[in-house]
């Protein structure tokens, strides 16, 4: 497999263009009574178009039998190798926040949970205490004084960011979150010797806030995880010499697409609003990712008929971005979300790219069961940018 | 590719219950007549059964174009890396006649072989001994006395397994079998520093046996080739937390399944009885290694019909183990041995996967031809378990 210091010294600019368009989650399963998955059961006249002008295939986005999570998912198919450039929990709630928090700084999960006399968690996410109610306590939390300047933000109901930042942290810690209720708390731990001093800081604030959250009759107490700090992780500008944009509702994915160094462009709610979006900016930048979230959310609700009525409702936007006849087009899945089983799968995701060059196979349909005989046979995710890349002509020839 | 270290943090147990049924050299090429495979050529309803309910592929054991003994071909189906765990030749033959060396144990493969007034090996098999010749000769080598213990136990006619045990030996040595005749036998060296002294008593052994065996007018002189050690490997439990057996009725299939921490089931000698001890035994575990040897035997004898005739012995057999109703079955060979060859060889080999959550393809027939059309594309045969234990739901999604 070809790396990125490889990819670096071929790449090189171009007026071409490449969009990258998510439909998260869009793998699925074969519903029982039709046999046919939520892609396959949707009308998709213009994914079904691109589809015969595409050369296709199915791609598995970590590798066989793995189900990636959103961040690795996502950094695969930007080319990232989603083990090398593991995203934790705390920077990824960060994002989904749109907190952008610096390298250097350390993020955790925050949960309010609730303890008895003796210090027991009776409720790990304290009665699921109001958005509100939750703001009031973080806002508390803040004035905490401690050897690392703080910022605790609330996300929803029970949960919160709480990042420490200064010079010299660690994210090489243990949680403090057991995972479970009738345990106590566990003390954070240093996993290296230079994490230490981190640890203490961790240690300090949990005791702080336990004291000033003691007349709080739910949310008495904190429990903190994933305690990691942004990924040191080249960016498409330096890998693929691109000047890549981000368009997504969610903030997460923007995120994501900030950690790679895309810029990310304002957007409406609405997958025609997206499109839109890249039709305003489509002057300013050679690379486009615009990602289709519901999908994704309509799998892990286990809506077999929701997932594949999001499926058309994104089928009937293309022609906007269509009508920019983009040089190179990719459409696939982060991963797959089958209804029936309403969660992440492992299942390969069916992929189509789309170019002058592109040299199409007998795929006539976008679909699970179609892809299997295109012309990329099985691929993994992290292959996708340099087929995007040499679609677009923006790759030299490796070697003499 | 996800390694151990990760497939050890996304695993748990669950009741859910993995079948895996090995069908020895599966793979074959086409009879010269016919243009169909010995698996196109067998009546098999069963398979082809399980073939519409499974998604399919082929499964390359090592890397396309390199064939596979019979250790390498099974690790790679049970996920190990079959280039970093690597059995050695002697292991292998102490496996294959029920020895279980323990790790420190050092086990070479032997022979009996004539040599000449001059020392000159001129029968590199002793005229093929009697085996009941040879269990005297390994009673009579027993006695030897060394810097070690030796266990010299008898296999086939001149072949016998070496065991040195004691503390601090090496299997880093030469062979002594120089694999020609008009040679002398060779000196034993030592590959590293730390193995001098064993290095001094395989010469050792070899100078007396020469001694006490100098009035044999054909087994005069041992040959040793394959020096090693049980190799250091996770066993099946710590990677994928399973409660693994194995149904096998030779005991190198027994013994390699020894190796990764499988539980040796009892069996009878036909495949019937191997999937009767299956059904008996499939409360007790949650994952089976069931091994058909047959159709590798008949495949090295050259004889097609007889390679397609123990497919369709296997083939009736399966309702049997098609009752229990495993939640994944899968089906595949550790290597292809096609009777117009006569031997083990490179093709990848079919498989199928069948689950609730499989994802069935179009492929409505087990074979060569068909499942190079199946939804798994072509895979390495190390991500079998990955894909078994997600389609048994007992891995965890990878990354937040």
């Amino acid at each position: 497999m070809i790396d990125f210091e490889h990819i670096k010294k071929l790449s090189h600019t171009s007026s071409s263009k490449i969009v990258l368009l998510v439909i998260d989650g869009l793998g699925g399963l074969p519903h029982p009574k039709t046999g046919k998955t939520e892609l396959e059961s949707a009308r998709t006249p213009n994914l079904d178009q691109i589809a015969r002008e595409s050369i296709c295939g199915l791609s598995d986005p970590i590798s066989p039998g793995i189900t990636p999570g959103s961040a690795p998912g996502h950094l695969a198919i930007f080319g990232y190798d989603p083990i090398t450039y593991n995203v934790g929990r705390g920077i990824l709630e960060a994002l989904g926040i749109g907190l952008n928090p610096e390298r250097g700084a350390i993020a955790a999960r925050g949960n309010f949970c609730t303890i008895n006399a003796q210090g027991i968690i009776t409720d790990r996410r304290a009665g699921r205490i109001s958005t509100e109610r939750n703001a009031e306590l973080c806002h508390l939390l803040s004035e905490l004084k401690l050897d690392a300047k703080i910022v605790v933000t609330p996300v929803k109901e029970h949960r919160f960011v709480l990042l420490f930042q200064g010079e010299g942290l660690s994210p090489e810690l243990t949680d403090s979150d057991p995972q479970q209720v009738g345990l106590l708390p566990k003390e954070v731990e240093a996993l290296s010797p230079q994490a230490g001093r981190m640890a203490e800081i961790a240690n300090e604030f949990i005791a702080q806030a336990k004291k000033r959250l003691k007349n709080e009759s739910q949310a008495n107490m904190v429990l903190l995880r994933g305690f990691s700090q942004r990924p040191d992780m080249p960016s498409f500008h330096e890998i693929y010499k691109l000047k890549p944009a981000a368009i997504a509702t969610y903030p997460m994915y923007r995120g994501l697409a900030g950690l790679v160094g895309m810029e990310i462009l304002p957007t409406g709610g609405s997958i025609t609003e997206e499109f839109k979006s890249l039709q305003h900016h489509y002057a300013d930048h050679d690379f486009f990712f615009v990602h289709f979230k519901s999908t994704d959310s309509r799998g892990e609700d286990g809506d077999f008929e929701a997932k594949a009525h999001a499926i058309e409702e994104l089928d009937q936007a293309l022609p906007v971005m269509l009508k920019l006849n983009p040089d190179v087009i990719i459409v696939t899945g982060d991963h797959s979300t089958p209804a029936t089983l309403a969660m992440h799968s492992w299942h390969a995701v069916p992929l189509m790219l789309r170019s002058k060059w592109c040299r199409p196979d007998n795929v006539t349909q976008f679909s699970e069961s179609t892809c299997i005989n295109g012309g990329l046979g099985r691929l993994a995710a992290v292959e996708i940018m340099p087929l995007a890349m040499a679609n677009a002509l923006k790759l030299d020839k490796f070697g003499a």
